[in-house]
């Protein structure tokens, strides 16, 4: 089979590799339906992740279950399914507490813009639909396999509430589907902070009330403008820097919730500065297989639309040009289809 | 009359101060029964916080209330009364929501190592017991003022529910009364981190189960260890430095919380390793006030008796030796009565 190779910061090739196996008996081999590019995959696209071989990209994907290891029992041939980024048994202590992306046997799921996909410990990382899906469900059930499930994650980790006042921090696809995740949990006000038309427009379409184009202590001290001085009582952080995440923080009201979950780089957060500013902090790699079971119901029974994040559909032979769009912002995500 | 004023590191003095008067229309005066040194008194002490000038010194503090300003309605002189550190009305948007601590309109209750004290904001700040206390409560009773308040918010922030496994790392005054918080609210397991006997002691005495005598990487190793490797559900981090806080994170289970009270001297967190600790982080300066009412009514039925944590009691003209016996750590927390 063909995949996405990446050699070298913005050198990915769509090239030969071999197809995958069963190599332990808890596997499964999927025929991958549809996937895309992550914002996380632009660390070492950019060169900000260190690239140390060729290395197999993506990790999000959809597709049709073709072959199971003989420990296998609930995942069957044929299923249509959808995992995580994260393999995990979905039985050891941490995942029976919903941290499944913490599982004591997790295994990093990579390799996926390709036609076909090895998921190790199958029955507890796979979730299959009620049936095959239609067509237009593909997008949005491709979206939980990891940056849907992963913007729930940051309003669940940020305590979005019915009633609440949420700010979201990036207007990447992330942060945009924390945006719809904080409506569909009730969220009263929603505060998008972009500054690009078409990121502001599909914001305003899952919920935001509101648009900061501020940055930073600027952009601070407008969320504390619309907030009678308070600050929000849920902020979403979905990028991953330094500023990103001093400005959730400082934009969260005291005693409440800063979900972040973009990936740091480089952040360090001073002791007496989080202290004094009385805020919870919770996030990390996003739990998704916690919530796929209620997000595939959600989807299946027209919700929500979370495939709307994807502005731009290729096929799987162009992935360069893929990361291409997202790396000059051209394309908020990419899908790509075999 | 006279307090305690700090001249320069090691230099508390008993001297001659000005009577503290109503200042504005909102204040209370009160006449001090008991107060003491916290462990937060030896940050300056130590010269580990710059001592700019003289400074009086104490901020715990009950006793009687003796005038109040024009605008009090709901404190009256003759009032036993307990209040915290941090003066607050108590109806700004962040007192309503419990963060009284940080009050739109703060102010810092300084200076309590004397016979008299101000309160500013009286009816916010100061909550009355339901009559005069006999002698043997006024220990505990003082202790509600800031010790037991914030070892409870320690534990509180660490979302101790029945039935957790608790690790405390700390064993002065503050993570002593965290044990009996985590007992109170109902943990079944609790891992004291300590290794001064008399301190092991009391905190057996206060709840705990097991007693760590470990610290660093050894102290995350041990706790782990009586966790099936998995970590604690609850740790409360007490102490404030960069050791202290990385041993509490790292002893929490991936989904589980850190409650830190200690106050951050130097104290930088490592984002990316933050993100994959998977833990929730909340602290900060307790909000004593909101939990006043509920502990006081502990105290006063007996159900809690947190005023074992003092183990010396001296006169305030003895202030200096109360220093002294805490900073070389011979006590673990003085009393002092005028």
């Amino acid at each position: 089979m063909r995949g996405a190779v990446l050699h070298a910061p913005r050198d990915v090739r769509y090239e030969e590799r071999d197809d995958p196996t069963i190599i332990k008996p808890a596997d499964a081999v999927i025929r991958i339906s549809a996937t895309c590019v992550c914002g996380s995959d632009l660390w070492p696209y950019r060169g900000a992740d260190q690239v140390t071989g060729p290395t197999p990209m993506g990790h999000e994907y959809c597709g049709t279950v073709q072959e199971v290891g003989g420990e296998v029992r609930s995942i069957k041939p044929g299923q249509f399914v959808i995992g995580s980024f994260f393999a995990s048994d979905n039985t050891c202590p941490n995942c029976q507490v919903g941290y499944q992306s913490s599982c004591q046997h997790a295994e990093f799921v990579g390799g996926a813009q390709a036609s076909l996909q090895r998921v190790p410990l199958a029955d507890g990382t796979l979730v299959a639909t009620p049936g095959v899906p239609s067509e237009d469900l593909i997008p949005s059930l491709l979206s939980l396999s990891d940056v849907m499930g992963t913007g729930w994650f940051a309003a669940n980790a940020a305590n979005v509430k019915p009633g609440s006042t949420v700010a979201v921090v990036g207007d990447g696809a992330v942060g945009l589907l924390g945006v719809l995740s904080a409506k569909q949990m009730g969220a009263e006000r929603i505060i998008a902070m972009s500054r690009h038309q078409s990121r502001q427009r599909l914001a305003s379409d899952f919920g935001a009330t509101d648009i900061v184009t501020e940055r930073g202590d600027d952009g601070v001290a407008r969320i504390k403008e619309l907030t009678h001085g308070v600050g929000a009582d849920a902020v979403l952080e979905c990028v991953g820097t330094q500023q990103s995440m001093m400005q959730a923080i400082r934009s969260t009201r005291p005693g409440g919730s800063v979900g972040y979950v973009g990936v740091p780089h480089g952040v360090e957060l001073d002791g007496h500065e989080l202290f004094f500013s009385h805020v919870h902090l919770h996030g990390g790699p996003a739990p998704v297989r916690r919530f796929l079971p209620e997000l595939i119901d959600l989807v299946w029974n027209g919700k929500i639309n979370p495939g709307k994040v994807f502005d731009l559909t290729l096929t799987l032979d162009q992935v360069a040009e893929a990361y291409r769009a997202m790396d000059e912002r051209r394309a908020i995500k990419v899908l790509l289809r075999p």
